[in-house]
């Protein structure tokens, strides 16, 4: 951020008064300009079974499988963002259930929400973000293609708790990955 | 949004190709500039069979009583930042149970969350934001001086639920409230 979005004056960074950290301020008008971690929401629509994954037709991670989801927009509630990513990016309607993961990135400013959700009907298929778009049993589940850790995560809990019968909510940090180590989840 | 942050360039406000809504787009050097919702995020700080609330010292609702919380920072987890805003309001120091509630705000953009915490100790005082912190019974509850209705539902879904000994997440969506009308709540 280099120039300010209201007045178009120069931008510094530096602690405001009473504030503990540096912030974007503009030199000429004075304006705050904060930046907040992003939501990226989505589901895991399930059909009996099986569960409905997306590969990508955009990057980051082309070709790789993931589960619906996006950024959450404003306007909208975290579920409304479940179902419309899902509509989007799968052209799949959703039933949500409840709020099953959400897992902060805190070196991507993001924070990633997966609802469980029933999958309404079978008239799905690719949206503009999809190359295809397919119900996988577990068995079928492409692990080794998956995009994202929180999708990874989210799926290997769902169907380790679905064997058991009872499904519980997932909080957790993920700290980044280097090239060759292991990456470490946190949870609460 | 005038100006582009990244060249200082004039914004257009127009749907990009291969989306569907409005974004804030630079007519010089073509950057995007999404926007996208804020999470506030606060702890329900609990120490035997009463909780700890911060009296604002900062606009809005000067005054009234709330929960700590507040946005939640770049770099930060959900935990993090639920421990943090309890640091600087309360000047306390918590250990988090679990996610208890998290409200949309689609009208303000916004997503209220709240963690279930077990304060460590008694050594609390009002931060630079807080006119004076103190420790509620639920009858000593101000209910009619809390400041925001997220604090609200999730103090009242809190004392309804420890009488039965059960938490549930509690995830829903609050739509303006009118005056003269009366707010509502949805939820999943």
């Amino acid at each position: 951020m280099k120039f300010c979005s209201a007045c178009g004056g120069a931008i510094e960074l530096r602690v405001p008064q009473d504030d503990n950290r540096a912030r974007h301020i503009c030199t000429a008008c004075g304006v705050i300009h904060y930046q907040n971690p992003r939501m990226v929401i989505g589901s895991i629509p399930v059909w009996q079974d099986k569960v409905l994954l997306c590969r990508r037709a955009i990057e980051p991670q082309y070709g790789k499988w993931t589960l619906p989801g996006g950024f959450m927009e404003n306007g909208e509630s975290t579920t409304q963002a479940a179902i419309r990513e899902t509509l989007e990016e799968a052209c799949a309607r959703i039933s949500i259930i409840d709020l099953y993961s959400m897992y902060s990135l805190p070196h991507i400013d993001q924070v990633h929400l997966f609802f469980r959700a029933e999958l309404l009907d079978l008239e799905f298929g690719p949206g503009q973000e999809s190359l295809e778009v397919k119900l996988f049993s577990e068995a079928e589940i492409p692990w080794d293609e998956l995009a994202f850790r929180p999708v990874r995560y989210s799926l290997e809990h769902y169907f380790t708790e679905r064997e058991r019968g009872q499904f519980d909510l997932h909080v957790g940090e993920l700290t980044p990955v280097h090239p060759g180590a292991k990456a470490r989840t946190t949870a609460i």
